[in-house]
């Protein structure tokens, strides 16, 4: 499947931490950057993500803003 | 103003395009990856927006989901 | 690639409407039920979308409110 | 109140998780489809949401991708 | 119909700006602080949005980020 | 930093509740309108946000609905 959504940065998966329902998926670019996502545990689950897994963080034009 | 964001990403504006209501702004990362930020075309002028500036992208945790 | 969002709706395309940057894509769910969603004009060209296609409208769960 | 938000998909109540601070709702919809909501403990409560509840998802056009 | 979205700001609407898909609506609040809202030219026909209008801005919780 | 974001909402901290990964903090506006905010455990420490503090809720355009 081909996402409509523009932004797809791909990088390693650094950190995985489970809530009560709720996951944090850090994510390093290849640059050095580091994204978090803050994503459902199911998906954590039906993903299987785990430290070291090479993954994109994906994200849709109109939730990025600009800073200047 | 310090932002409870998490996710800064530091670049290049290489495009912006200005539409009827809505902004597309492309932001080149030191990676050479590229960003499209869909803004209002009144951020666009309060920022004084233009090819060359040095900006950040900001994406909030939950508007980051991952791909595998 | 396997997406982290929950929901994947799939069903027909019914109307592409492009904007200056935004274009508007409606899709029929199998149970006649429209979806209405807000792209950039360059992601209808990259996935080439058009009346009659299938595709999927999908939607992170953090974005999804209830009402009752 | 009549919202803006163009997607409004009904459906029955099949699970309410709470969390720590976040609470995960699953409605079916007629199709057989299920949507998966994040939404706060807060607002369960106030909405008294439960198992065979009829509601609706809700979502802005702005947060509906494309896949295909 | 009573939404989990927990950021009901009542106000007047003091402009809207329709653009070729997508349009702005200028909310000002009671407090004298304005809010822009950008949806559909769809939903501002269909609520028949005009100047003047008694109206609330509504935000989901995870849509809110903290500056300090 | 100077932020696109169009909706910057000054008030004070009245609660703050970490969860498990996810945090609901409410501010107050000047109004007396109370404002709830979901973000990271981790934003909450880095801001060190608690009852009392002088912040903005900070909301983009793209994510107000209109209710009428």
């Amino acid at each position: 499947m081909k996402l409509s959504a523009r932004n797809v940065l791909p990088g390693k998966v650094v950190a995985v931490t489970k809530g009560a329902t709720t996951a944090h998926v850090k994510v390093e670019l290849s640059s050095g950057v580091t994204i978090l996502s803050s994503i459902t545990n199911e998906a954590v689950d039906e993903l299987a993500l785990k430290v070291g897994d090479s993954v994109s963080a994906v994200v849709k034009s109109s939730d990025v803003m600009i800073g200047k």
